[in-house]
């Protein structure tokens, strides 16, 4: 047997012995659709820049087509074009703020994978718990496509294709596909498919239930067929334009990009597409024929087409957004898909929020107001109503609420805080608000300036074929 | 002060401290003649197969477009373009026989380099010394273009352009420009330019001097000029083949090689070029319009153009060969310049030995007859006559001989039988005699058809540009 079915046969292992009680079975869903052969044959790559520190570790692995940045240590695991993004991980004597908890930092903090399979998954941010602050681990767990691991430990846990673990530290959970779970610590769970559930206990909970059948026809996963659906069809139609950029040596500049916005090489830029000041554009980024306004950002996997985006604009890790036009200020969630069609555009007033995990897709044209949250499955004007309030009405809430499949407890006005107060962080750390005269706005778009790519390569023949040899890495 | 600056300045400081009895400064040999600024340039490689243990060990050193195979850890170091081939070192478990001595190795042997600059220097073999069977160190010394360090440990040393020391074990010497140096162990000596001696104490002693005058048009280094003459503008005009190859990414296979030769991705192969079987063409190699026959080989740096080799044929390190018709088994030594002319082509008869650093540069035809030593200078019939004898000939001394600048002392039998053992075991391992029912003498040729190459990149910002991070690499 080779080497690489030794390691992924494990993991399989390792995650079925923690999902037992659940009594949930990974290898169905993985067995026929991850090609083991394919893990030799794309290079992976790593960032050196002078703003974070340079640490890393590959241990009996395979890598394929990933990239990783910062402090992280990969050991018995196989990753397939995944993102391992340790830019924004915790530093040596930094103090990290745990509600009355002022907890000092004796060492860097490491991104640790261990014995896990992550396909096309991006994984960021820093832990958000406070019993593991220097060690932000992901155990024995095995994410599909587009899934997004942000600031989440997890061990012995399964992510569907375009689930999303925000700020959660998450011990042997199912978390079906394109669900969104953020809720400080979650155990022996099975999250139903397009699950979207915001909770901070005592303080307030958000939860909606995408419709089931109406979400398979955008993402299903089945053992069968594997992951299916308009989103998968949507990506992979626009996979050669990846393909290009990952195998050329050197590209030539398609478009200006002004000195303090960065382009990442490994991102698509079409015609006609303008970039301005501030603007962060992260790998596997795909840009057609739109306008980024100063300080936008566009995060990995997302895709921005033949749309205007003012400025201000957080384009989170997987959103899409097609034929729209977005005011200054408005948030689009993970892997949202905004689905606006040419002779219906979707527009979108300053300073909504598009929460995580929403689909807009509509045959007529729809027109947001400024401040609106939106959240699920909108298909027509009828739905935008029943899926969307207005943040001012938002904030009166105290005690609950619920439109449709979504129920709402607590604090409204806590609940808007805390996604303006994030925004505000996503777009300082991305760089939006940098000044010439002022250093210390400095984020991603001006650090990525200076970051440059070195690529790996794993063993090509024989038992080990795949496998990366052990490289340690440090400044 | 850039790190790569301080790095460089502390090779010089320790190469002329070691240096200080020979009264001897590298710096106006060095100062304006290593741009430091190209040391971002080029990205260095390595190569992983089965057959070689890897293990690779890079602190604190520039290593542009250098190469690396096998066990080799280079701390403190700049190395521009060279190739260290630990592909013959010891293996822990072997016996390494040194006369009467039967010495047990207790680990694989481990190319060291320290605190040394090596510039398009090739590095191969393994520690003949018996003092250190596990550590071929090079250490403090600074290696000029087109040296060679051939199984030869070095501390405290200068070598100039195109000079080769093989097998000997060095000590705070000064190796001129076209230098052959095969001595066993060296301490303290300032060798002139030119210099060919083959020494075997109590066996045979072989000392050829070059006329210093005639050879500064083909080789000469000046603290003015850096080195200059006919060798270097040769290689520079063919400098831009090199660039296409190393630049590409991919390469279309441009010519059949078959499948128990090897070509190496990095080696220049222009039409109408024929390999045949057990042809080893290692990488840097450039081959023009030519014909390889079985188990010929062509090395690193080594140039045949417009030539016919018959098989058999060792092109050692460095070695040219132009305008040329090789019969079976010739031997090409180390740097050798053969340069013949399209009117006046060079004929070399079977089993000829072709001392390293030997130039052949004539106005008319030679035909030099079969089973012929050739040694030094030789433009034209005359000196052909004088700087060579017959194999038989030699073979018959038993005291001593001269012969222009050339003098001989000991059994000439013995000389032509280690010279002849060297040549059959050169071939053997480079696996020309390869057979397809004979996996025992399996070679290079074959073996290198399963070596992958993978790349590593240096820092390309701020005070680190240039240097690389620290990489540790095993598999």
């Amino acid at each position: 047997m080779y080497e690489i079915e030794k390691i992924f046969n494990r993991i399989i292992q390792r995650v079925n012995i923690n999902l037992r009680d659940l009594t949930f079975d990974v290898s169905p869903f993985v067995k026929d659709h991850i090609n083991l052969e394919k893990m030799s044959e794309f290079y992976a790559f790593y960032g050196i820049t002078a703003d974070i520190p340079l640490n890393l570790k590959f241990i009996h692995s395979g890598l394929a087509g990933s990239y990783f940045l910062g402090n992280c240590r990969i050991s018995d695991s196989l990753l397939y074009k995944s993102d391992i993004r340790g830019d924004e991980l915790k530093r040596k004597g930094d103090t990290f703020q745990y509600k009355h908890f002022s907890i000092d930092l004796a060492k860097d903090e490491l991104i640790d994978i261990e014995t896990s399979a992550l396909i096309k998954t991006l994984v960021h941010n820093y832990s958000h718990d406070p019993e593991t602050p220097e060690r932000f681990f992901i155990k024995d767990t095995l994410a599909l496509d587009y899934s997004n691991i942000h600031g989440a430990p997890s061990d012995g846990c399964f992510l569907g294709s375009f689930a999303t673990i925000d700020l959660t530290t998450m011990r042997d959970c199912v978390i079906g596909p394109y669900s969104y779970i953020q809720a400080g610590e979650i155990n022996h769970l099975n999250v139903e498919p397009g699950t979207i559930w915001v909770n901070s206990p005592g303080q307030f909970n958000f939860l909606y239930q995408y419709p089931t059948k109406r979400l398979k026809q955008y993402i299903h996963c089945s053992p069968e067929k594997g992951p299916t659906g308009l989103l998968i069809d949507f990506i992979e139609a626009r996979k050669d334009a990846f393909n290009t950029i990952f195998d050329a040596a050197n590209l030539e500049d398609t478009i200006k990009v002004p000195e303090n916005a960065s382009l990442d090489r490994y991102a698509v830029v079409l015609p006609s597409t303008t970039i301005s000041e501030n603007v962060l554009v992260a790998q596997r980024a795909y840009l057609e024929n739109s306008y980024l306004g100063r300080g936008a950002n566009a995060q990995e996997h997302c895709f921005i087409i033949n749309s205007r985006l003012e400025g201000g604009n957080v384009t989170a890790h997987g959103a899409k957004i097609i034929e729209a036009d977005l005011d200054e200020g408005v948030f689009v969630g993970f892997n949202s898909f905004l689905f606006g069609k040419p002779e219906h555009r979707l527009i979108i007033g300053k300073g909504c929020v598009i929460m995580p995990h929403t689909i807009i897709d509509s045959e007529e044209t729809l027109s947001i107001p400024q401040d609106t949250l939106v959240w699920g499955l909108v298909t027509n004007q009828q739905e935008l109503q029943e899926n969307s309030i207005s943040l001012e009405n938002l904030k009166k809430i105290e005690t609950h609420t619920n439109q449709g499949n979504m129920f709402f407890e607590g604090s409204g006005s806590t609940f808007v805080q805390a996604f303006k107060d994030r925004i505000q962080h996503i777009l300082e750390v991305n760089g939006a608000f940098f000044h010439e005269h002022n250093n210390n706005v400095k984020g991603h778009a001006q650090n990525n300036r200076k970051l440059s790519l070195n690529n790996i390569q794993p063993f090509l023949f024989g038992n080990m074929q795949g496998v990366y040899p052990d490289i340690t890495i440090l400044p």
